[in-house]
């Protein structure tokens, strides 16, 4: 890097090993000045008009579409999608998280599964009912229920199986899309369950609801009532307009910090009962075993989690110098209240920049300044919020949890689910970043 | 409606005229169990189960893509554009914000305007530059500038010309898209401006910089330096993904709250300067014309607006009854504090809710409950920022803005820019929706 002007401004002193620095030297102003931010990319450019103008300013540009789509430069960030020929089983689409940046995961992007394909579903011919332990079974169009009252929240969704392939005794070599891709982040609109609740008047022994959504299998959850009542809504809105397809189209349920499953796509019925129904989805696929044989009989919430996107494996650091790291933290119980990073594999921590406003139970994009030098690192983030529950260490984690005896080959594998633990990218002098535990 | 079982919840009061209720109405719980916002179109449904099951519950659906696009039941949810077929000239690309709901503009919909196409600009390829008053000047390629610090902030842009129609002497009947399309919002990621003016080294005389984009025109705008360390971003990211080709692909700059063509697209310079450059854009396109034939010089700021996009021109109302107002307010001089509507054209006034968080030089959804009798109505907002700034009234805005002398035939026409007045929606008995100055 070259010798820059520093004047009086303050230095960054770094806050943890191995080069990271105070968060303050994200503020710009003089202290960047400094030259604590600076990349040393820039080429000096001496010319007063020094630009020569590529192929692109010399004839008019394309014709303007009713509808954007990428740059044909972007074709790569796309979906991976686990059953691309829609064969009889699930078929799971997952997220380029380490491709986006910000707290919204854009709806061609959302990852999804669907366990028997994306039904196409006339929203005039839709109905929706809630019945069982009610004054007044009701029933809805989709026309009928838009003229409620509505609530804006930013949520995430994530599948209680994303990221089980941590689970594994030796850390598989996938990107963040192969690893987490099975969570996402967007502004739901949509009514409160509550609304409806009230209007059908809940029998006060009433304490479950059954949902079932409008698909082939007709997917079903038990869901607390309290949990309807607390924050849940029927969204029909995703990042402003009408839910894509496959995140359940026209309406689904949003529970929010719930895992997936339970935010039911294509809502078309709540049953409201005093029992959980025990389906199929609740007892076989998202009861996630504990290392003596025995499992969890419910697993609702997603708890605090925090992963870095940028570095991450499948990239490559262009030699020493100035970085940006740069992740996703959330929780299931609340709102990202710190995230800490780590540049030498736990041995010392700084406190990241998270980006206002945040909001509960949504990503939030978290940055650390740090200056590489070329030596071998091991980057890491770790985050808390404002219930007090902090990301467990993976030591602790796997004491309770568990991990696999043998290696996981796929990183689609399911050996279990709910991990929350911490995640680890080695960085290689040659730049090269490998998956680690640290 | 049928009767309901009100029990001892509080009634909802009346805030205003003609059937605005307290937004206390929109929380639900006991509040929502009086009546107060039920719609009144849940049918009586008596068996235990009595939904049929549709076509779509009976088949497999279809196989997950990549990207996901819209159910084709929301087909007609696109731009309107001016100029379909590319011919040499202007191309906007108007939102349909009558459509969505929230405060986010999916990234297909967002408004565009392009003066001579779309530039399929190569990344690799793509260079930009910052000269003239400066220490150092630079020149980055797009990957240098993403290992920068990044931040990630949510705003509107807005083009000068949005809403030209309103200076119409008569309410032109047309669309919220028709009228109000050239604005959108998103959640934007990039590099501080005034990190790279910082790094350049800025002369204390200078007090312009002139950007220029690498499209076919090189559209060239003067931004002062003060907006340009105060909030000016070098985006990156439009809503997660990276710009979409029409709104600066592969980078842009984003003066939050500053008319949209200052927002320069596919930026390659910042040329700094003691003065304006006056380019065409800044003299002939976008300096606002007074009654007396005097013109604003400059006229940067989107100024405080709201308009009611439900329910609006080219809806209809299904008869008397439960009713949500909801719309959009924003200001480029701060954040949204207030937003007040009208039942009865602007004798009586009610407080909306508005959706928190609330960010600044953003949008901010309000929502009105209303009970609508059945008789004429005319509905309207007005909104208040956090500078003290307030949306003029009509009479008031015309007095100084001036408005045509005949009536303007298409919403497309160009008459004035600027306009931030109030919209109002006429509602007839026979629940048709028609555009009226009240």
């Amino acid at each position: 890097m070259r010798k820059r002007h520093a004047g009086s401004t303050p230095a960054i002193e770094p806050v943890a090993g191995n080069g990271l620095l105070h968060r303050r030297a994200l503020l710009g102003g003089g202290i960047a000045l400094a030259g604590a931010v600076t990349t040393g990319t820039a080429t000096r450019s001496a010319a007063a008009e020094p630009l020569t103008n590529p192929e692109w300013t010399n004839v008019p540009g394309t014709v303007t579409p009713v509808l954007q789509t990428p740059s044909r430069f972007e074709a790569g960030v796309v979906r991976i999608l686990s059953n691309p020929k829609g064969e009889p089983r699930t078929q799971h689409a997952r997220a380029p998280l380490q491709m986006l940046d910000g707290t919204i995961t854009p709806n061609p992007l959302h990852f999804t599964i669907l366990h028997s394909g994306i039904p196409d579903i006339d929203p005039a011919q839709h109905r929706f009912i809630i019945h069982g332990m009610v004054k007044q079974a009701l029933e809805f169009t989709v026309e009928d229920l838009l003229r409620y009252p509505m609530v804006t929240r930013k949520h995430f969704v994530e599948c209680g199986g994303n990221s089980a392939g941590m689970f594994s005794n030796v850390p598989l070599q996938a990107t963040v899309q192969q690893l987490h891709g099975l969570v996402s982040c967007a502004e739901w609109t949509g009514v409160p369950v509550s609304t409806i609740l009230d209007e059908a008047g809940i029998d006060p022994k009433a304490v479950w609801m059954i949902t079932e959504g409008a698909d082939d299998l007709l997917v079903s959850r038990s869901v607390p009532l309290k949990k309807a009542y607390d924050d849940a809504i029927i969204a029909f809105y995703q990042n402003g307009e009408r839910l894509m397809p496959g995140n359940g189209y026209p309406m689904r349920l949003l529970l929010p910090g719930y895992e997936g499953n339970m935010n039911t796509k294509f809502l078309r019925r709540l049953y409201i009962t005093d029992q959980p129904a025990m389906t199929f989805y609740e007892t076989r696929n998202y009861s996630p075993l504990l290392p003596d044989g025995k499992a969890y009989r419910f697993y609702f919430v997603n708890e605090v989690k925090s992963f870095i996107t940028k570095p991450s494996f499948g990239m490559a650091m262009k030699g020493p110098g100035y970085y940006e790291i740069s992740g996703i933290a959330y929780s299931g119980t609340g709102s990202i209240t710190k995230v800490l990073v780590s540049a030498d594999g736990g041995k010392s921590w700084g406190e990241a920049a998270v980006e206002a406003p945040v909001s509960p139970k949504a990503f939030t994009r978290f940055r650390m300044p740090w200056k590489w030098d070329g030596q071998p690192a091991v980057i890491t983030s770790r985050a808390w919020d404002d219930s007090g529950a902090v990301q467990p260490l993976r030591e602790d984690f796997i004491k309770i949890r568990g991990e696999t005896k043998k290696p996981v080959k796929s990183p689609y594998g399911f050996p279990n689910q709910h991990y929350n633990s911490l995640t680890a990218w080695g960085i290689e002098s040659s730049g090269e970043i490998r998956h680690v535990y640290a």
